[in-house]
């Protein structure tokens, strides 16, 4: 299957079309904004020097590579002759320091010159996977090659050194990225050298022990304890897995290799059946920023960083274009529109790194009395930059194409793997959409196309009925792994897809230790949480009759909710009594997670008690 | 009022009976046995020099005297010659090594000679402490008195330099212990200067900035960021911390300074309504060992170490002989019979130092690609010996002292605080109890005396009705803050109280976040807990049936239990699902939760959902 590319699609309005107003008119802006005052920018002219403030540090090329590639799809999206300078003028840097052998990286530059590929922990190779990334949308965007040229030049030294020669100090990068960048790059060139250097970083990894992470972390950190293909879950640092899983997608959907096929089948059902969380938020641990155990996801202490639910979402997505299977769109909506959204303020200036599923901000300050830290908490409020600042560009670079995900193809038919209010134009093929999904149902289609003669509509899997029409005519159907497949009479076809939408009480299995006894509200693709602003202090003593449960377009922030009643217990005179079972009863306030945090520091709860 | 010493009481048969043969038959020689091959009593030779192994550690003379305190007690319980050879065979070392001005310790005498009372972190003072109430207790048991003539010019030297002279280079013990056996020693010897210096000690504590623990803790860890009389909440470590309270009572009881008793009073209620467990154990974080918040009471990662518990107990039994009120005799049994009980194996080997409310085996590999901990949890076996060692020989000296805590008397009244199957004989003063107390609420009472005209029996907390009958009549009478007082009509008096027992479904105050939804099962004094090897793997999910609840004398490893009815879901395809309400029902059974982890490696909860 082929998928058609973001800039087909144009986002006429809704969900999506706002957040990515937000990314344009704001975060673009404010992000390279931040950037600059932290030195990111100015790094790029390599003029730092020992005792200087700013000191490059080994990531922030991906830093930038991240918000240009975002940036590019800006420029794709709507054109912008001073934004694009500004790109040209880092690409002119970028240019001018690139070593006469292909090398660029600021900090094996100028911070330890002399060191290049010495270090696997060192992010070397993730840092050229971004820059490789972001040089391809560059030129797609402006038709400018020069960067991506200079990073051809810089992957075939890579290529040379890690393939070719064996000559650096490690066989695989410790941060995965570049393998995916690769098989773009080779898409995008045609050069089959790419694929094939991206094939020897997935056939390597795992093969030798690389011994660079021992202080910190073991072989699974950066799932090296196994060759990929016999790698039986998800493991280790999750960006990392989920960046590596993208190009096991890829090298099978460029090779044909099913124990690729096979492999990736495995990771993502152990992230989907036992190490996800209801948001999509995955690795629930800060310690190693890690997949711990099958159902282990502690919701206080959940880590579930942006950039991972991102990359489940960029994995899924590859899985929906190899197989028509709607548990990867499922998977990928349940990211984008939970853990991965919940990353950036509603105003697109601040963002998170975790994503936690329950925030108690007076367990702060919990070590009253000694320095030592009994237990790690998130913070309670998005920061615009960070110093580890990967998730706010990656999530611009997100948002401004994902479109991305809207559509693929095969011989003839067309899938629809996800419900955005656009119109599409692609080779033979017109699609418009217009709905108000996630928070309405009904999406009408028109659909114009001599070449594809069937439409497979995604079904998604928290419904449970729905309608299709086709030319005014009901068409029955049942979903085929979460496809409906509709023969198109005609070029010109309008559809109607109606989907059943209400709050869902959801249950996880009795293995998450952390659920048992609670449930969490869903509605569409959206889950739903409580803060104490809108509930009261004190939400882990809230238990809600679920049978009272009404969807409200108009809550709080000018977004729906779901509102309904609850109970409290009443404060007692002694710690500890026979139960009393009295109660308060009070109205409750569901809002969609991804809004959380967005009225100064409350409590949070996903998951809650029912009454 | 004044107490009646343990050693005026024999312990008949029932259930501390029981656990006080197991540490003579076997406690008190295996925890010899462990320190003997982990160097401690060898470091008494003051021989170590770089180099040799069992380097002598800061607190080594503070275990070795908390085990001859508990073996003196078992000599006071009964005659053992070849125990009471070893114990002079260890004084001998002491009065050898004992320095000329009267110092002993072995670390500051071997390890760093010269650097004395330079380290307020260092428990200098607290060791000094254990040794002069080992020396009162060998004194006591023996006569002999060399152990406490070296210990009283030890304290001698402590009060030149810390209280006349101000010469050493703190003013107060980082480790309180040593103020409450310095009014022991002022009890035992009649010699004002040891009170003056436990008054000392007390009124200078947080009177100043003692900077030693500035790395490591905040004032508070050592209860120092304010003289006692001003501080409003338990706070710190907490054995320090409880430690510190028992002398504030025990100051209160000498001098009658109603500012102390004030202090004692906050203390206590900090403890009992806001940071106390329902076991009994206090300070529930592992990061300093410490209280932390209001209601801050996780389960899982309870450290509620067995020393604070017993500080606890100590400190609500000096408050109960300060004034008559319930409460004090409440929490006492509370922390006995529940989270100082469980620090010790039923076969009396093996230790506990934290006593958690919830055990998951399976967690404990939960960081399984990354080596730091992301989230700390106790061990799930106990040890015969730890590196600080400070539970074992401080669980003997306890148990073999437990009578202490039943009586106290004023000029004509006898309190009665506990109820133990046992015989006493004080002056003018013969008590009989027997029952089979806590298993079942009949205790039957012979009490002859020509001096107490009047007894007040203590009505537990958690009764809510009982019977009692003097010499065949019954008496009406209801509690006055917990005890019944009754007129003794004769001499010789039989008296039968019946309190009321049965299976009683706990709750926690709703600002307990760790116990909300959750319920606890009590029965008397004793906190149930369920185990996975009688219930099965995955107990958050287990919901009880509570109105199903009957208590057993036949339950698990020969103790009763509680056995009823539970629930669980079902296993489900998917790890989010809209709630389905299967359960598959199974029996359920509550074993003491003082016996839990004495089966092996098992899953253990006390709160649990009702179903």
């Amino acid at each position: 299957m082929n998928s058609i590319p973001f800039h087909k699609t144009k986002l006429i309005g809704g969900f999506w079309k706002e957040r990515q107003d937000v990314v344009l008119s704001t975060s673009l802006e404010s992000v390279r904004a931040r950037f600059e005052e932290t030195g990111r920018f100015d790094a790029f002219n390599f003029a730092w020097k020992e005792g200087d403030p700013f000191r490059p540090h080994i990531f922030w090329d991906s830093d930038i590579a991240k918000w240009i590639e975002g940036a590019s799809y800006a420029l794709m999206l709507s054109p912008d002759s001073s934004l694009e300078s500004y790109i040209d003028s880092v690409i002119e840097k970028i240019c001018e320091h690139q070593e006469a052998d292909g090398y660029f990286n600021i900090y094996f530059s100028v911070v330890e010159p002399g060191k290049r590929f010495t270090r696997r922990t060192d992010h070397e190779l993730y840092d050229a996977g971004h820059l490789i990334e972001a040089a391809i949308a560059y030129a797609q965007a402006t038709g400018k090659t020069a960067f991506l040229e200079a990073m051809c030049r810089y992957a075939d030294l890579i290529d040379k050194i890690f393939r070719k020669e064996g000559s650096a100090s490690f066989v695989t990068p410790g941060h995965e990225e570049i393998e995916l960048a690769l098989v773009k790059l080779y898409r995008y060139t045609g050069s089959r050298k790419y694929l094939d250097l991206a094939l020897f970083f997935v056939d390597r990894r795992g093969c030798q022990q690389e011994e660079q992470y021992k202080d910190f972390a073991k072989q699974g950190y950066c799932q090296d304890r196994l060759p990929v293909r016999e790698e039986t879950e998800a493991i280790g640092h999750a960006v990392r897995a989920v960046y590596l899983y993208c190009a096991l997608a890829d090298l099978y959907a460029e090779t044909g290799d099913q124990s690729l096929l096979d492999a990736a089948h495995r990771m993502f059902n152990s992230i989907t059946e036992k190490r996800m969380y209801i948001t999509g938020g995955i690795g629930s641990s800060h310690a190693g920023e890690a997949f711990t155990l099958d159902y282990d996801l502690p919701n206080l202490t959940a880590y579930a960083e942006t950039c991972a639910a991102l990359g489940l979402a960029l994995f899924s997505r590859r899985m929906s274009s190899i197989e028509p299977d709607g548990r990867y769109a499922d998977t990928a909506e349940r990211a984008m529109y939970n853990g991965f959204l919940s990353g950036m303020s509603l105003d697109g200036r601040a963002f998170f790194y975790e994503n936690p599923l329950e925030m108690i901000p007076r367990l702060k300050s919990r070590d009253v009395t000694c320095r030592s830290v009994g237990i790690r908490l998130p913070i309670t409020q998005r920061l615009e930059v960070f110093g580890c600042s990967c998730c706010p560009p990656n999530v611009l670079r997100f948002i401004n194409s994902i479109a991305d995900f809207l559509y693929s193809t095969d011989k003839d038919t067309l899938y629809i793997h996800h419900y955005m209010d656009s119109e599409t134009e692609s080779e033979r093929l017109k699609i418009c959409q217009k709905t108000e999904y996630p928070y309405e149902g009904k999406i009408c289609f028109s659909i114009c196309s001599d070449l594809y003669r069937k439409v497979a509509f995604r079904i998604p899997g928290w419904c449970s009925s729905f309608r299709l029409e086709c030319n005014g005519e009901t068409i029955e159907c049942t979903p085929v792994r979460g496809y409906v497949t509709v023969c198109l009479p005609q070029d010109n076809n309008v559809l109607v897809l109606d989907l059943s939408l209400e709050p869902l009480v959801m249950e996880a299995d009795p293995r998450v230790l952390s659920d048992c006894g609670c449930v969490a509200l869903t509605y569409g693709p959206l889950v739903f949480c409580m803060e104490s602003v809108d509930n009261g202090e004190g939400l882990r003593d809230l238990a809600v009759d679920t049978q009272s449960l009404i969807f409200d377009r108009n809550g709080p922030m000018g977004l729906p909710c779901i509102r309904g009643n609850g109970y409290r217990r009443t404060i007692p005179d002694t710690l500890y009594h026979p139960v009393s079972h009295t109660y308060l009863s009070q109205s409750v306030t569901f809002i969609p997670y991804y809004a959380f945090a967005n009225r100064g520091e409350s409590e949070m709860c996903v998951w809650f008690r029912e009454s």
